[in-house]
């Protein structure tokens, strides 16, 4: 169990700081308020307060998607998720779905018994049987990456997709590239063929023309390079733009195996900016999603719809962070 | 000058209990003090309480949109930021724009000069000078049914044009009209042309055609009709969806001078559910849009860029209101 004299240690500051931020006293500033609030949370610190007043409860069901360790993709998510929750007075489980849980009870059921207001669904595929009771809840529910239309219960946070792949296919177009590949990440979601529209389209505002043969839907972690970097090179892709971060260091690995130099004979670009991106051997370009303030803006839009706020669609900046992976198209000689 | 007096006998409850409201008492309920707030905003009380504390200053400009009495569709937008704001210390001015004062004054220099640190702008056209000078702006802004492509101190609040005129053709489809037209709003606004896009494919996708002869931009005014409703009707229209409830209240009119009968002869829907959409004769059935609600999202997402999270794009859904201005498709004899 983390203690007040736990979290005053972490920040720095005197049990009393701890003691006055978690109580809401109004003799300290908003500002150290929230980071004490944002660190017991963080800490865990948060259930232990909820148990002596009125939390309401909400739920993140989480699939597919890594939220334990602070590199995993899902961790700022589901913190700063629960960092807003906490400071409007909402406790926070998060449960792990399966499909075999899916099919074993109903969404609205599942909710209504364990006493949830509302849920933050991540990670769904597509064909998900809860996916398809979404079009009918009349639970207040927000997805990160997938819309249900009609549906005013439900809504939809993520970043603005297009406008990502975009500026990561301008950017390489600037530099020279024409043959540009996309390594996507898995079928039968909805990112995955947000993102296919827009590089498709982004290639046609820059005059280029988008190749059956540089691209290809692979899964979201790193292996699914070696399935299709092979074809890539071959074919005489300069860059290649990836799903995620993970398959970027996997095509980096595999670019450097074959022997082709990374920035020299070809460029990569990841989707995410996870800790990884700047670890990487050249450090990764990628595009960045500001996934704490997704988890943010997902309890907000979540809070508005228990509020009878019909909210729908919140979208975040993406953000291109140029590191070393990516250069000048290279010279023929 | 509003009085606390005034607001308790609006409200029909105690001047102690409205002076609790305002002051944020603790005995008396979250939901009544927000009532008793968005009481004091809306009757102009916002003004006078900020005066004694600090308040930040925020500015709605309003162009091409009329917002001062009930019935007009910017008032319950221009509210709802008000309301919302007022309980997160802003104060919020009004500003009508010209296009001569875009011309005369830079908008980041307004903005500084008058020590707004955020605005919301309502009614802008696509080649408004401000408009371009949006691309590169680093104050906090929020555009009502307006988006700038990559600059992250900008976001976008609306509707979701698309499932609104969506449901709107799919209703009448499911009647078994057929040769349904479109009265667009004007030409050189992003929401006109986001449902003229939403229109054409929400036909396709019933299997029906858009025709050329049954499409047209008009002004957002009940004028429009006139010049379009009479070659909407010798092409065989049978139903006419409509860019705003003026134009619709003014297609009913034209439709009753020429001897076609609503909703008998023919089905008009309107989009905005503005108060007179239920006083029209027959009353109008409409695509509604949530206004206070919009105006509150707006503020939320300004704050949200004030305080550095790049929210970029916020829709709300919209509802099908049906009244009795729409029905089945007419036999034909």
């Amino acid at each position: 169990m983390v203690t007040i004299k736990e979290i005053a240690e972490k920040l720095g500051v005197s049990i009393s700081t701890v003691s006055k931020g978690l109580n809401g006293a109004s003799d300290i500033s908003d500002e150290l308020k929230q980071i004490v609030l944002d660190t017991a949370v963080e800490m865990g610190y948060s259930t232990k307060r909820s148990r002596n007043e009125k939390y309401r409860k909400l739920a993140i069901f989480v699939e597919n998607m890594e939220y334990s360790n602070m590199d995993d993709f899902g961790y700022d998510i589901v913190l700063g998720f629960k960092q807003n929750a906490f400071r409007h007075k909402f406790e926070v489980e998060i449960i792990p779905v399966t499909p075999s849980l899916q099919e074993q009870e109903r969404y609205d059921t599942y909710l209504l018994k364990h006493q949830y207001c509302g849920a933050f669904l991540v990670g769904f595929a597509l064909h998900d049987e809860w996916m398809k009771q979404l079009e009918t809840t009349t639970m207040p529910t927000i997805l990160l990456d997938n819309f249900i239309p009609e549906n005013p219960t439900v809504g939809y946070v993520g970043t603005d997709n297009a406008e990502g792949i975009d500026m990561a296919v301008k950017y390489l177009h600037n530099l020279g590239h024409k043959k540009i590949a996309f390594l996507n990440g898995s079928l039968h979601s909805k990112v995955s063929e947000d993102r296919q529209k827009a590089f498709e389209s982004s290639m046609q505002k820059c005059g280029l023309v988008p190749e059956k043969n540089l691209m290809a839907y692979g899964f979201y972690v790193a292996d699914s390079a070696k399935y299709h970097v092979p074809g890539f090179l071959s074919n005489g892709a300069t860059a290649i733009i990836c799903g995620n971060d993970l398959i970027a260091s996997g095509v980096i690995n595999e670019c450097k195996i074959r022997g082709f130099k990374v920035p020299d004979d070809i460029s990569v670009i990841g989707f995410d900016d996870i800790p990884i991106a700047s670890t990487t051997e050249p450090p990764l370009s990628t595009v960045r999603q500001e996934r704490n303030e997704l988890g943010r803006c997902a309890f907000v839009a979540l809070n508005s719809l228990i509020n009878h706020i019909p909210i729908s669609i919140t979208l975040l900046r993406p953000q291109l962070i140029i590191r070393e992976s990516s250069g000048c198209v290279p010279v023929k000689n």
